[in-house]
Parts: C-alpha cells; structure tokens; sequence
C-alpha cells in the first residue's frame, strides 16, 4: 500500500467549462479507519455531468463542493481494512467516496457489488447509477408503449445509450441524438437504434426529426436541452411524456442561453415535462439493478466505458466528457 | 322573432391582438329546422381565450376558422322549434352554437339546463367550460394538499378566479397575479385569496412571489405565461405541480417571444408541468359540474360576469377579454 493519498480538489469555481487549473491534486497521508470504519482502495472513479452543478457556489439539491474540498462522486473500490462486521477484506464495494485513491467509511451509503454478475466496473454505469437513471426516467416517468416513437438526446452517452436500449426492449422506434459521427453509427450499428443524427452537422434539428420520426414524437429522454429540446417540442404527439434528466448544453454556458417559450406545446398536446433526480426513486434500486442485469445477461442490453487512466487523469476525463468526448460511460481506473 | 339572422364571421386572419375590422356582422335568413332538428335563439354568447388560436390559419387540436365563417364558441339559448324528441320549446340549452342569433342543431353536444340551479349564464362559466377547466386542471393535475402554496395566474379571469376558489376549499394558501388593482383587490377581499399583485404596477416578479410565498410555490395553475411564469419557476418546491391551462401573453404577439430556458429547474425539484384541455376530462363532466354546483350552492364559490350587450359587440368584447379589461366571465348577452 502506498503511502500517501493522492486527491483531486476544487481550486476554483469554473466559469464556463471548466480548465485543468480549477482542480488541484493534493497528497494526504492514507486515512486510518476508526472503530467500526473500513479503509477502500479505489478502483474506478466515475465522472458525471451533475458534477459540474456542483462546482457552482449555488444551492440546489445537495450543497456545493467547496473549495479545497475533494470532489465527489461514485467510486467502486476494494476493502483493504475493515472494523466493520458487515464488510472484510477483499470486498468490492461503490459508494460516493470522492475523487482520490484511499477513503474510510462507516459503511453507511455502500454496496456490495458481485464479481461474478459482471465487471465490477459496471457498477458505476449499467448497473449504478446511470443504469438506474436511464431505467427509472424512461420507465416511470415515460411509461412507453410498443409502437411508439422514442427520442434521445445525448445519446451515446452513459444514460442516454441504455435509454434507446430500454426502449427497444420495450417494442418502440428509438431515434438518437449524438455528437460525432461515430457515435451515430454506434448507436445505429451496435445499439440498434432506428435513427441517429449527428447535431453537430445537422443544421435543422426540427427538418431532420420530422424525416427520423414520421409518426410524430410521443417519448423524449432529454440530457441535453437547448435548441435540439426545442425542435422536439415543435414534433410531440398529443399525450407525449417528455423526461428532464439533464441539461447538459446549459451547465458550461457563462450566461443563462434563451430560448423560444413553448409551453403553449404542452396545452395544444396535453403533453406532460417532468424532472427527476435518480434518488427519488431510491426505494426501488434493487429492482432496477436486478432487471437490468437479467437484460445485460441475456445479451439485450450493452454498454461502452471510456476509460482514462490514473487519477490525475480525472480533471481532463471529466472535462472531455462535459464537451461530449467520450462514448458510453466515461470512468476513471485507477492503478 | 326576427327574421334575420344576425352572425358574427371571420373577415380577416388577425396580426397581433385582433382588430373589430377582423370581424363582420352579416345577415342571413333566420335558418330553417330540418327532420329531427331543432331551432334555438341565442341569449348569451361565450368569448374566451382559446378562439385567439383558432383564428390563426395553423393546425391545432381543431381546425382553424376559416374566412368568412362564423366564429365558434359556446352559446346560451332557448328552443323555439323542436322536431327532435329530447327537446322542447322553451328549453334552455348549451353548445357550441356560434356568434349568431339563431342556430339550428341537431342535438348533438347539446346539454340542456336546468334554470331553478343557478342562472343560465352561469352554464358558460362556474357550471361550464371554465368551471370544468378549472376543476379537472387544478385538482387532477396539480392534486393541492392543504397548507400548500398554489399561484393563480390570470386569477381574476373566468378561471383563475375559480381555481383560487377551489384551493382555497381544499386549504391551500392562494396567491393570485391580475392586472388591475381592482382585480387584485376583488380577489382579496371578496373570494378570500391570502395575497395577490397587480403584475402591471410590479417590477420584479420574483421578489414579488417570494415575498408572498415565503415557504414556496408547491401548485402553479398558469393561463398567462411569459415573464410572470419565468418568476414562478424559479421559486417551486420540491415536487412541484405546474398545470398549463393557457399562455395569454403569448396569443397576440407578432412575434413569438423568447425568454430564459428553465427546464433545469424541474430536475433540481423533480418537478412536473403538464399542459391540458378540458376535453380530455369530457367522461367526467357530470362529476365536475355536479361537485361546482353543490359549492356554489353552499356558497363556497362566487362568481363574477362581464356582460356585454348585443351582438354586435361579441368582437369589441372579446378583444376587451384578450387585453384583460374583464373581471370574471366575458359574456355577451342576446337581446
């Protein structure tokens, strides 16, 4: 075991997308568990567009990370101690113990991940958190029927590329939204989605929507938002359901963008918006996981990872993904 | 009875708010009731928002009123002539009969009124279309609980007025925006809002709601739109409820308006926005009306009408409608 944790701190609040300079990685001697606490080497780091809200000096679900403080998120890692009767040596366990190599935990918060269902690393995509994201945003809060038009924005990324799956397996016509012609013809090739563009060649997103979805649009899954949001809220059905899971074209932007006002859509097409966060639905991620992993195991559901190497890798890992650089899960491996 | 028949057309597609040269008063022979048919004269005339979008050549959950055609809406009359087994003379019934004095019907949507229950005219408003829209968009929708916060917008108009109404039956704190301060004051002291503003003497909407909101808007019932709706984004609670009944800033501009993007904000509150007609509730009609009544019998609910004389003057009140001079139903009365 090495002597010394390596972390990556906040070192200044972004403006606009973040640079490599407003993070900081520091050494801190390896944490020593306290009774009753386990000592987690990381494995994986996850990074993810939420991070970037809470890079802002803003109140909103859960506090901003302050300065100097280590930068959360999901990690899956191994114990090294335990004091703790519910965890020994050699566990592989996920919990949100922040952006370096060594934590301690009481516990509280982990999951013991399975080895033998699948690569542990899946713990923090298909089936973690973006898993349940995609299962529980589509699923309840959409509840799309065979036969119906399901679009996508952002894809190919860690949410959206399980969404279009999710909603295959469902009987629907699913039609992506990505920014690079390799993700397109991923989502088409591999996936198995019915239609993708590239939005960052196409000009006129509602022209080029209209041709993908002839029969009008009844689902959105949106991790995007801007101008592809607006075009398909000029292209929804009556009764369409339309999913908020993120804005990710709006969390790099140095002033607040505007945009056409349609909620008059919503009246003429009874349609309903909502938003989510994927811990409302916390009492039922036992039956997301198990689900999703009984897809993946019948060959029903894939997954991409996107693996940057060590943790000082992190910042720039996390930077490429908020610009759309990575496809599928974007994750960090530490060695 | 006359022998004319005095109707109200289409004369040309409005730019902007509609002008009284947009309409034409024509005459035509008194129509003549065929087999099964029957024969009413009109003795009020609805004007509401929705007519707005119909006189715009777009396709829409109806089509578009055509030059030269009379204009649609929902009339109160009496029967003349009945060749028709489920009505006769001297009935007084309700439908969508048009601007004009006489109207033939078959008897289709045609629901008959009972006058000992309330005053006719009020089967256009409380114990109509707008007591429908206000019962089903806000207690379906929205589903208040008591000792939440719900904000009215439009809170003085046919609905609005309703919608406080019925919150405040169901132990909701009511805050109401209007555009007079007459209007404002009405809501206060005769219909028992807790707190209301004039949105045309206001600079700041959101400092506004915030102080009239001070734990945070829970139910949003929206007929207006635009800034005020901006305001009112910024300031829901956690699971919010957002009913779109109407988008009245927007009805009359030449151009359509543009304006902050604010979708994130359902995500951070896991919040819902769904747009509606009333339509969609027709199954449930009996329930609505019948449930309007027993308040307003009980005096739980009041109402308000703005009746304009003569149909000549269906256009100058309508376009008095759109640009918020009425308080309660806009109503046209046939001598």
């Amino acid at each position: 075991m090495a002597e010394t944790n390596r972390q990556i701190t906040l070192a200044a609040r972004p403006v606009g997308y973040p640079k490599e300079s407003d993070f900081k990685l520091i050494e801190t001697p390896v944490p020593v568990p306290a009774e009753g606490e386990i000592l987690i080497r990381a494995l994986y780091l996850s990074v993810d567009p939420y991070m970037r809200g809470r890079m802002n000096d803003v109140k909103s679900y859960v506090p901003p990370i302050q300065i100097g403080e280590v930068m959360g998120g999901g990690v899956v890692g191994e114990v090294l101690e335990s004091d703790n009767p519910h965890f020994q040596e050699g566990d592989i366990v996920e919990g949100l113990l922040g952006w370096q190599e060594y934590a301690v935990s009481n516990g509280q918060g982990l999951r013991k991940i399975d080895p033998e269902i699948a690569p542990i690393s899946t713990a923090l995509g298909v089936l973690g958190m973006p898993g349940l994201t995609a299962y529980f945003g589509l699923l309840d809060i959409c509840d799309p029927k065979a036969g119906e038009t399901v679009v996508v924005s952002g894809a190919a990324g860690a949410v959206g590329s399980l969404v279009g799956q999710i909603a295959k397996i469902k009987g629907c016509r699913v039609v992506g939204i990505a920014g690079t012609d390799e993700k397109v013809a991923y989502l088409v090739n591999e996936l198995g989605f019915d239609a993708t563009f590239n939005y960052k060649t196409t000009d006129n997103y509602y022209q080029k929507l209209q041709e993908q979805c002839p029969g009008g649009i009844d689902v959105y899954f949106d991790n995007v938002g801007g101008e592809i949001t607006d075009a398909v809220f000029m292209l929804i059905n009556t009764k369409a359901r339309i999913s908020i899971c993120g804005q990710i074209s709006q969390y790099n932007l140095e002033k607040p963008e505007i945009g056409p006002r349609l909620l008059w859509t919503l009246i003429v097409k009874q349609a309903r918006v909502e938003g989510f966060l994927v811990f409302q639905f916390a009492d039922r991620y036992a039956e997301g996981i198990l689900q999703m992993a009984r897809w993946l195991k019948e060959g029903r559901l894939k997954y991409a990872e996107d693996i940057a190497e060590g943790i000082e890798n992190a910042p720039q890992a996390f930077i490429g993904m908020l610009k759309g650089q990575n496809t599928g899960k974007q994750l960090v491996r530490i060695s």
